[in-house]
């Protein structure tokens, strides 16, 4: 255990994200664009909290990833001496085996069968948690957020694509990164990029329901935000967009209601900041759907943007337990 | 430990059915016609196995099924005095909320919130186990049968209706008794008894497909197994409703696969013994529906129409561990 020093002159940063007191741990999230990174002092408390660019993808790319995690391990190090961080925590998009510590895939960052935890052990002399970015978000919304009252809970993020994490009886369930791929379960016959038929995310997703509304309308929109909107203001193309997107999610969490029965839905992502114009009509088509399945909950996230780096920083904690 | 007697003469049932060494149980499989018992012997050898009729629904039904279950038990134990059961296993359809001990629902035996396990308890002396008949074959399944090398698996049971069970990193995953629904999942518009629309099992149950058949061919058939051989006979009607039916199956597979990632998907009841006519378009089906996702393996259960009754007699040993 370290002394807090949150307080110190010239310490604060913009933007303070909190696990609660414990060790202090250093935590990574890095996405297709950008890493985010903190140090987590005894308090729980992050310093130097920040984006920074992630290398671009390439042959050598995880090689470059690791170098420059350490590099900023260093500088947060170098900035926050008495907070000494024993362990590291790193999450990573894509399909992740956790208990292997492989990054199996991932698109974006154009790598399969990385031996990422490997790597970071060996360079990082303390010990590495290694995960999945949304699983770990998923595990910070338990721990922290919306769903730390449920043992039985589903994450979904809903943005560019649509990600999901599943909280089965307490624990995270990975099923060696292949499990929670709710983005890509099928539920229709439309096309979608992953070369399946009836994803979810090609008709659910925001950037789904603006690319749909701009190609229908011929226009450009102010994102799903956008389409929302004209939806409300009785625009029919708008209006039909947004209601397919609210079907499709209702018929996927119908099917998760019948098949897991999660207490608690925890909805975050960019389109989640919709508010009552996405949970109220989800909520009333989701029960509309089902007959004496048990409902579940649908609440917003919690923690904002930062989940899956404060999941990061949980799971290095875990790493010392 | 008893001294197994399977050998001595008149002992040998007309069937046997083995769980394997251990403590002598009962065990007890209640549907909504008949009742499965047998006393399972140190080697684990059934004893007496026999089906019963249930004693009729109505307002005193829990009560008369435990009378009934006792008599039988009573008739076990006269039976075979050289394997005195230590435990009692009791499973039951419906909704079952196996850690609170009770029947939250069946339509068939007409009960709510029925106490089962302590009734049980109350009128028999030993550790009782009492859970959900699916799950408990979904674990028989496991610990002898198809998902034996499986953590994770889906067990289907495809007959009058389509239910399920979840096999989670090693445990039956039962959320109160509401997961596995995987027949009253929704994949489409289609009314459904239950009242919700679009069901599994509204198109792809055995049942189903053979009253959809006789709705639109307007004659009677040999139920499914008789619309299959209709099909592969190249009959119009019989061709689109078995289709019909391997795709809604495909469906929900393939959403089970995207979300929950089974090793292993283990399906039995009447359906199954259509062999190859039905696990190798359904295997071909599921492949086609999906892209990067890691494919389960299909394969029929194992343990016959007896694994309820096996999975309550491990589940009685369980109780006794």
């Amino acid at each position: 255990m370290h002394a807090p020093d949150a307080g110190a002159p010239g310490s604060v940063p913009a933007r303070t994200a909190t696990i609660g007191p414990g060790r202090a741990v250093l935590a990574f999230d890095v996405g297709g664009t950008d890493i985010k990174s903190a140090l987590f002092d005894a308090t729980g408390a992050s310093r130097g909290l920040r984006r920074t660019p992630t290398p671009a993808p390439g042959p050598d790319g995880a090689h470059r990833l690791v170098d420059r995690v350490a590099e900023l391990a260093e500088e947060l190090r170098a900035q926050h001496p008495d907070a000494v961080p024993e362990a590291v925590g790193l999450v990573v998009p894509g399909i992740v085996d956790a208990d292997e510590g492989v990054a199996v895939f991932s698109s974006n960052l154009d790598w399969r069968d990385v031996p990422l935890r490997a790597l970071m052990s060996a360079r990082f002399g303390v010990p590495v948690a290694f995960d999945h970015d949304v699983r770990a978000a998923g595990w910070a919304e338990r721990r922290l957020g919306a769903a730390r009252e449920s043992t039985d809970a589903v994450m979904l993020i809903i943005g560019t694509g649509i990600a999901g994490a599943l909280l089965i009886d307490g624990r995270m369930h990975a099923a060696g990164g292949y499990a929670g791929e709710i983005g890509h379960a099928p539920i229709g016959d439309w096309p979608c990029s992953c070369g399946a038929r009836g994803c979810l995310e090609a008709v659910a997703s925001a950037g789904a329901i603006a690319r749909r509304y701009t190609e229908a309308a011929g226009t450009a929109v102010d994102g799903a935000r956008g389409v929302i909107a004209l939806a409300a203001a009785g625009e029919g193309t708008a209006a039909r967009i947004w209601e397919e997107a609210l079907d499709a999610l209702a018929l996927a969490l119908a099917q998760l209601t019948a098949v897991l029965a999660p207490r608690t839905v925890v909805i975050g992502g960019g389109l989640s900041r919709a508010g009552d114009a996405l949970f109220a009509p989800l909520r009333a088509r989701l029960a509309a759907r089902l007959s004496f399945h048990r409902l579940p909950d649908l609440v917003p996230a919690e923690l904002s943007e930062d989940a899956g780096l404060l999941g990061s920083a949980l799971l290095a904690r875990d790493a010392l337990t």
